[in-house]
């Protein structure tokens, strides 16, 4: 399970929980290991099974006193792709041993199908870890909203543009290409219109060379003041959307009616202020870039702390902390579960 | 020489600069390595030769086939340790490579002082790296100034207090161990009065348990407001200073006739801002806490930079960028020498 645990944070957080899975030979060994790339691809056990026929040279072997181990009870449902259970039962695996079970109405029953199917099913084994690691897609799950990735990309000393307003680029080539890579994952970027209004930026995502990827995401400003007909955030391809405010849970709940299960939130100060004020942020994505101001504008607006005591407390992401991106550095964090919030001074 | 550059990396920066040593066989295997570990302990070439005398059962082998390879010119002066020259014609090294020849006034000569003593000398192997490592310390030497260290302790957001002005604890017991264990280290560590009346901070070097370290570095207030007679920053042991101006330079200079060769500057903002914008901090510790809070007190005041083009430019520094201290990151950086400042477009 601890291989399967490992596996599963190589994949992208996102609309989809962190998963991974590995195929056991009798006597223990680790046949294969297969982690799930993000909304779309195949989920972690197809891949562990694709790995393994790839291994073996293009079929199967024999599975049945084999064992596959998986961070997550397989799906039984009919997504972008097929249910695991079938496919599981299928390639004739004799036993699964899951950590967690899945808390998604339409994904659970996957244990039920492959018990039914004569799969010996386990459950619970690590499934502490494995919750952990996808604790807060559990939570925006839960409250049937989409995933949020926030990324601020800002000086050691906290600032987004200098005094007069100047931000391109504040990070290097390699952190904006990473953020670009974030883009194409998401289903829909939000900006507010003060950033609109200022930066005329596209909220596209694009290559290395600034050409265009073939996923783009559905380009959404908040806030009332008008978007200018000539605005670049408007496009051509009719993804691009307004709404009126920016009450975070009312824009998340417009996107999720729109069928988004991953937003990223750009920025500016008062949209990220509004998302972490009202604790909808489930991923920070910050880059830090080794520059210093002194003055200029802040990263996020108010959120309504005045004491230490009550700071907005998070944690390294376990599985990608902090990573060097050309000369800037990408910290990754989640916010810390509440009940954990009082373990600090 | 690889192998004496990485081991210049393990000792702290400060009043002297990263030195390591390795003495190689007549066939080149790697007999001992050694490094500096600070002002006051064994210079490297010392260490690497006590090291080879303790895996060698007490004594030392004969070393005339052998050569040690140096980063840094042996010295020849008597300093707070005798002249590390004489030490290797004494041990009977057959010959001495080193990297880079010593630019300061009072321990140069070492090479000459070798040849005389009949070891076979060579200079100048990997001098590139081996000066890049301390391209900052040589800049303070050929300033005849301290080596500054700057000391931050800040959110994501890069505040250092609430809007209350509440800061106590922002990072967590191991970064402030850590930041103990700079001060110990240090000659001299200069806070603000705003600092000082704000928070009636102690300034000493303190153990875990918050006892105070045997070795305590000068308590440096600068500033015009008076001190109350009952700040804690006095003291008792007469290891207080108050200088009336925050000029860094002034403050630097006076420190420097005081033998201060390392000095850490504590804060808050005002300090901070002005060591920043003179280009006097050497050395950058910033203790980032996983925490935001959106409202607050800064941690750096007014660069005089007005935009992105005329940022302060840094660099992680290359033997230490990022180290996890508890839930804190410590990031340590140095400034981009001025002739790479336009690399970054």
């Amino acid at each position: 399970m601890q291989a399967a645990l490992d596996a599963a944070g190589q994949g992208p957080r996102g609309a989809n929980p962190l998963v991974g899975a590995a195929i056991l030979a009798p006597d223990g060994t680790v046949l294969s290991v297969g982690y799930h790339r993000g909304a779309g691809t195949a989920h972690a056990e197809i891949d562990a099974l694709a790995v393994l026929r790839e291994k073996s040279g293009g079929s199967l072997p024999n599975l049945s006193a084999c064992t596959m181990v998986v961070t997550l009870e397989p799906c039984s449902h009919h997504g972008r792709t097929g249910p695991c259970a079938a496919a599981i039962a299928e390639a004739g695996v004799g036993a699964i041993v899951y950590a967690a079970a899945d808390p998604t109405a339409e994904a659970a029953g996957g244990a039920r199908y492959l018990l039914d199917a004569g799969v010996a099913v386990r459950a619970g084994l690590l499934s502490g870890p494995a919750l952990e690691l996808n604790q807060r897609w559990f939570r925006a799950k839960a409250e049937d909203r989409p995933f949020t990735t926030l990324h601020i990309a800002q000086t050691l000393d906290g600032l987004i543009a200098a005094a007069d307003g100047t931000s391109q680029w504040i990070t290097g080539a390699a952190a904006r290409q990473d953020s670009h890579g974030i883009r194409a994952r998401v289903d829909a970027i939000v900006a507010g219109t003060g950033t609109v209004l200022a930066d005329d930026p596209r909220l596209t995502a694009r290559d290395a060379d600034g050409r265009e990827l073939e996923r783009q995401p559905l380009r959404v400003v908040v806030g009332r003041r008008e978007v200018p007909a000539s605005a670049a955030v408007r496009g051509r391809d009719g993804k691009f959307l307004q709404l009126a405010g920016h009450d975070p849970a009312a824009v998340l709940g417009e996107l999720a009616a729109r069928g988004a299960g991953h937003v990223m939130i750009e920025g500016g100060a008062t949209v990220a202020g509004a998302f972490l004020a009202a604790d909808l942020v489930d991923e920070l994505v910050l880059y830090l870039a080794p520059l210093m101001l002194g003055t200029g504008i802040r990263s996020t607006g108010d959120l309504g702390i005045s004491t230490l005591a009550d700071a907005s407390r998070w944690r390294w992401d376990p599985v990608a902390p902090a990573r060097t991106l050309g000369a800037d550095l990408r910290l990754t964090l989640e916010p810390l579960p509440l009940a954990r919030h009082n373990e600090r001074p």
